[in-house]
């Protein structure tokens, strides 16, 4: 466990929590969404935009760095905070979920897998050392174990992926030599709760900086989702920080929050943004609609994002029509200042001892907004 | 004329001029370059960014927004300030240039021009009277006389083409209403020194707020671009602000202000920053080069812009081969603020009486950097 971290619990109410994870490079309130910024770069918005907008954690690809620059280039240019120019803390994956979606694997063992860029058809390979010390050289604040990330229904796979998951995470352990990074492992097990709670309290006995639950929002259903977490939570130790991967549906972060996750990380705002979706606390807005044509208002009038401090739907759906990048960004700014708007909405509710109401408030009238 | 415009001059060395155009919606300091917003947006930056970059004048184009969104979209938004959210002042050229550049003509006659749209094929009709009922809903501060922008070196077409364009000029002066636009005429004439003078002493003559020289930067000789200035210029009234339209490169900038000239405008800075090229006071860079993959620098040293005081090129090519949109607004970023330098430091050099010397030197080392 690194020295240089701790989490610190300021108020619980039910299962939610709300506290504070010190990092080297700053203090991340949570319950926190972190925007993702796969290429060391969260898309459309420059990190003095990003800063502006509240954003305190963010999330990087060691899958997509590691192919591109490279994991040296980084280190050489003074590592992941100096190359982006994000001052404030940095989480890198482990390259494993990438590596078995979106790359070609080739061969996979007890050692590691041998994949296929999906950039130039390279061929590569990674281990839970090689993970570990590239992220040590992307210099991340937060780094995760190597994990396998089977499909959450396969029993058989998930075992296998398990026991490999298991055993990776020791290697991962013992690899790590960097006292300014803070090392999370992941549970897996997919939908079975058996495996879910074999995984959990296995890496909650291990000196992990923080846990995190992997293997869903990747084809589950919500009761299912729900259901893992309701499993693997109580599981883990009070005084590290929990972080669902891969999550950020505005419901997934109340429901996440409610069962007393800390960390959540999505692409979602942005990559709705580039599809002209704008993210509202009441649902999803198809800003191209024709009915935004003559509309003088902002995306949402109860938001402060620079955006609609600002900008007019008509205005929007105009740069939309005529193929603006404008629009990428604009509606970024505002997806993302939602998502971190309603997680800081949800830690004054918790800090409140108000958040069970307002999460019952706020997933009665999601997708059903008052007219 | 406007009485709410007025031109103050500064200073003046040789031909050159620094002064303040003083509009509704603020002073321009002269000389000035102003960014392009072709569809009512700076393509890749935010009005904020444009701000902190120091832009003060921006222009918008007259045949874009009338064929999108619409002038009376535009204005039912409260006006073109409005609508994309620059306060300061802005500028709206007539779209002649475009209907004889981008559209399909079908036919052009003593009273105006019809074409096809680029966007949808539709048929539409510009008239002087039209072009100043659009840019009057518009809304821009600096409106432009509806002229017809020849083939430089054909004779018998730029007689023509004078013809109607001084015809025109009249009936824009008769059709223009608002006092809070000045509007500008415009000197064409292609190459012919007789063609240019004799527009220029008409529009001279002519209840302008100021003259602008169109008709150059469209496929004539430097030589012959600095002949047409140093024919027209010393014609023009010297109370009222002259436009060198549709030029923007840094040593037509120069040029055009050792002549006499206060204000251009130019998409290149945004257009080369989508082709990864960066302008510096020295000459372009090819940000996707090489030699830029372990360039820990800046794009210029010498530079403080945002990009310049954060980004190494190493990060900006990374960017570029990842395909980000991130490298198009940093790059935006550095070009117009180059620009902007370019402009104010003519503008210092003007008002300390040695810009003769300055343009000498910036443009004996332009595109000959000293190692
Ligand atoms: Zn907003
Ligand atoms: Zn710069």
């Amino acid at each position: 466990m690194s020295s240089q971290f701790s989490y610190t619990r300021i108020a619980v109410d039910g299962s939610a929590r709300a506290g504070i994870y010190h990092t080297p490079h700053g203090d991340i309130p949570t319950p926190i969404f972190a925007p993702v910024g796969t290429q060391a770069t969260v898309k459309s918005v420059t990190p003095a935009q990003l800063h502006e907008l509240g954003a305190s954690l963010v999330l990087s690809n060691t899958y997509h760095l590691y192919l591109r620059p490279g994991a040296d280039l980084v280190a050489e240019m003074g590592g992941l905070h100096s190359f982006m120019q994000w001052p404030n803390p940095i989480l890198t994956d482990s390259g494993g979920f990438q590596v078995f979606s979106l790359a070609g694997i080739r061969k996979i063992d007890a050692d590691g897998a041998t994949f296929k860029s999906h950039i130039d058809g390279s061929m590569h390979r990674l281990t839970p050392e090689k993970s570990i010390d590239i992220q040590q050289k992307l210099g991340a604040d937060i780094i995760m174990a190597f994990d396998e990330c089977a499909p959450p229904h396969d029993r058989a796979y998930n075992e296998q992926a398990l026991e490999r998951t298991t055993a990776w995470a020791q290697r991962c352990l013992q690899t790590k030599t960097r006292d300014d990074q803070a090392l999370f492992g992941i549970v897996q097990g997919g939908v079975f709760d058996d495996l879910r709670i074999k995984s959990a309290e296995w890496t909650a006995s291990q000196p992990f900086d923080g846990l995190a639950i992997g293997g869903l929002s990747v084809g589950e259903s919500k009761t299912e989702m729900h259901a893992v977490m309701d499993k693997v939570v109580p599981l883990l130790p009070q005084d590290k920080p929990r972080y669902l991967m891969g999550v950020g549906s505005p419901e997934d972060l109340v429901n996440g929050i409610l069962r007393g996750i800390d960390i959540f990380d999505c692409v979602l705002p942005t990559r709705l943004a580039r599809h002209q979706s704008a993210m509202t606390l009441t649902g999803r807005i198809n800003m191209l609609n024709a009915i935004h044509t003559h509309d003088p208002n902002p995306i949402d009038e109860t938001c402060s994002c620079y955006t609609c401090q600002h900008f007019s739907r008509a205005y929007i759906r105009h740069l939309i029509s005529a193929r603006e990048m404008l629009s990428s960004t604009l509606i970024s700014i505002h997806n993302l200042y939602t998502l971190l708007r309603l997680v800081r909405l949800c830690r004054e509710a918790i800090l409140e001892q108000r958040f069970t109401s307002f999460a019952q408030d706020f997933l009665s009238q999601y997708n059903h907004p008052v007219k």
